[in-house]
């Protein structure tokens, strides 16, 4: 098999790490596989340049930070392939530029636009071991970039399609994707598959075991990738795409986000094109929002526009919200962010009725109001106090019997 | 002005002596002259790097030490670029490969083939302060390449002969070049001018100010190069061609080097060809030979064939010459490594006779006993015991009158 393995900052954090991961290559390879292994800077290293750029400058260049932060993923780069060469086994370090790695010039947070993997292919034909820098890429006229907090995943991924690996195994230091958040729910059950779709919902509602832009490139290019740890031998979990044949589950896990805070624009005259013209300003500042609820009036004339959004941006977004309120003829803006978004994921849900009012039922039982809701075709998300977080996604995961394998 | 400036570990060793410096670049700029600014890692950090690398692996690659070297100038080339900018001045960091510095693929000590400075000078036109990473380079595959120790010396000097600068200004911990180590001759002057050639000799005699090959390509491109201090705005050292109106020093200064080791074969047969054999093949184990004397015997039959290396290839080279001894059918071979070279540098003794005379009396007076001697046309270097080193550059410094301006 031809194998992209992905290792992260935790998982070549110091010198033991990095061995124990070459360890794990070329046993990887002594069975057979070709691998390619795509590796992010050691844990904290990242951190560490952004504060010496923060003590030179007070706004660093975008274009100086990504020269700066790519030399992170070059130490380990070259580090695990030593490490691998020591064991007897050929080694090459490739860095973004070498791996083909072309992408956009929005610094910092790069889009991969382009993958030109020949490098990649002639050196693994050559019977070496491929080890390359993740995070970052080069743009058309040979400046460096990153592509944004965990583009290695996305590096791994996007390698993984553009060589047709047969999988991509991202390692962590956790054993997979699980029910639930296991600090939380202790009998958590790690899930041994879930579909592209699942991981896509969890990573976006607050797992933090995939970046969701890597899940995204993954379901177009139809990349399996398995979640495993770099500390034990463990499986780990399959994400794949749905298989006709296997049972649906209608819940696969519960997640949680506390970093909301909701904003409500209260009594905006109900004229068509006004929530158009609220949002295309919040989104002009490039800030993400989530959930949104409209609730019209009794007698028709106005309506509450509530929406969420993160609460970094909750300032930014209150000065856009007061701005749009006075030109759209509200009365205001209220704020809360001491909320969070409670959300359970799974692709029966397409099939099942009546998940959401079980949902419901469930947190209603226990207390937890409700503030707002939204859902997709394989969601229900509830906005909820965030004092109620810990309670609702145990209360949940028991309800789903999320602990006992479908 | 187009000035090239130059600054070593110690001189971006912290945030601080960073800050330090993009205020001498915006100064320069501010003056009305157009700066590109070569970094080296900070201090201490090319040896950390190897350090890492040794603890993975114990026989590291080249090419992928290479490659964790390199990340050394991007931190800094990054961070000066950013404070640069923190001050007001459009600033733009380039690597070893975007700066165009091609090199030979001798991984670890590559040497300079060719520069395309076109983003060099296309970014001095749009106005922007070019900061450029030091000690790396770029082969015509594509791979990372370091220049060796100092290499960013000549990084700097080849950069200013490539876009055709006025002066390459080289920015260190002392002042610039001295007639004598300051901490053995107290007294010793700073000259406020050497000619290349003095120069090149001081530096392959021992003097740590410049590094030898970046001074020979300042010769090849008649480069005029200042040698100052990066922590005060003392005028320093200027290295340049000999200027036929200037008065001819006939002695500029004294080095001395302890790193010698010297081997002896001796009752060399003497047969036309016999040096030349020995001396290839300790070539051809790339050590470098110094000093060569031959005495041949009173009765011609035989010579004794002596000849320094450095002492950290000693070893090798004892294994070397006693093969080329049995070879030869010469008796054997002697050793010592408790020795020291000592040179006097100057070029009016292309024209000034019994310089040498007066230097080996000088000596005598002090009961330094001469092992061997060496000469050039601009210098006069001799073996003598290291426990005299100190001793012998005083004597000669004083009796050169050095502590007085020519």
């Amino acid at each position: 098999m031809l194998i992209v393995q992905k290792y992260g900052g935790t998982s070549v954090g110091s010198i033991e790490r990095i061995k124990a991961v070459a360890e794990r290559v070329v046993s990887t390879i002594r069975q057979g596989n070709q691998v390619v292994v795509v590796v992010s800077a050691m844990s904290g290293e990242t951190d560490k340049l952004i504060g010496l750029a923060k003590s030179v400058s007070s706004n660093p260049s975008d274009r100086e930070m990504d020269v700066l932060l790519s030399s992170g993923e070059r130490v380990t780069t070259a580090l695990t392939a030593m490490a691998i060469a020591s064991l007897g086994q050929r080694s090459i370090a490739l860095t973004g530029r070498q791996a083909g790695i072309m992408t956009d010039n929005l610094h910092t947070k790069a889009k991969i636009e382009k993958i030109s993997p020949e490098k990649i292919k002639k050196s693994l034909f050559e019977g070496y071991c491929v080890v390359l820098a993740g995070f970052q890429g080069i743009t058309e006229s040979g400046d460096v970039t990153t592509l944004g907090r965990g583009g290695s995943d996305l590096s791994a991924v996007a390698i993984a399609a553009a060589i047709k690996a047969d999988v991509c195994e991202i390692y962590t230091d956790v054993d997979g994707v699980y029910t639930a958040d296991p600090n939380i729910v202790p009998n958590a059950r790690k899930l041994d598959r879930v579909t592209f779709e699942e991981m896509l919902e969890m990573a976006s509602l607050g797992a933090k075991v995939l970046q969701t832009r890597s899940v995204e490139f993954a379901i177009k290019h139809n990349m399996p990738i398995i979640v495993r740890s770099s500390f034990n031998n463990n499986p780990g979990t399959l994400v794949t795409k749905e298989d006709k044949d296997m049972e649906r589950v209608v819940v696969s896990g519960v997640a949680y986000d506390k970093n909301q805070a909701k904003l409500t624009v209260m009594k905006v005259p109900d004229k068509p094109g006004i929530a158009a013209k609220l949002f295309s300003a919040i989104a002009g500042a490039n800030i993400n929002v989530d959930v949104i609820v409209q609730n019209v009036s009794s007698d028709g004339s106005s309506a509450d526009i509530s929406f969420t959004v993160p609460k970094a941006d909750c300032n930014k977004a209150l000065q856009f919200a007061e701005q749009a309120a006075k030109d759209l003829g509200a009365k205001g803006v209220a704020i809360r962010d001491d909320l969070a978004k409670i959300s359970i994921v799974g692709v029966g849900m397409r099939t099942h009725s009546g998940v959401a009012a079980e949902m419901f039922d469930a947190l209603a039982k226990h207390g937890v109001n409700i503030l707002a809701i939204s859902t997709s075709e394989i969601k229900i998300s509830c906005l909820i106090e965030a004092k109620y977080t810990e309670l609702a996604v145990r209360v949940l995961h028991e309800h789903f019997k999320l602990d006992l394998a479908n």
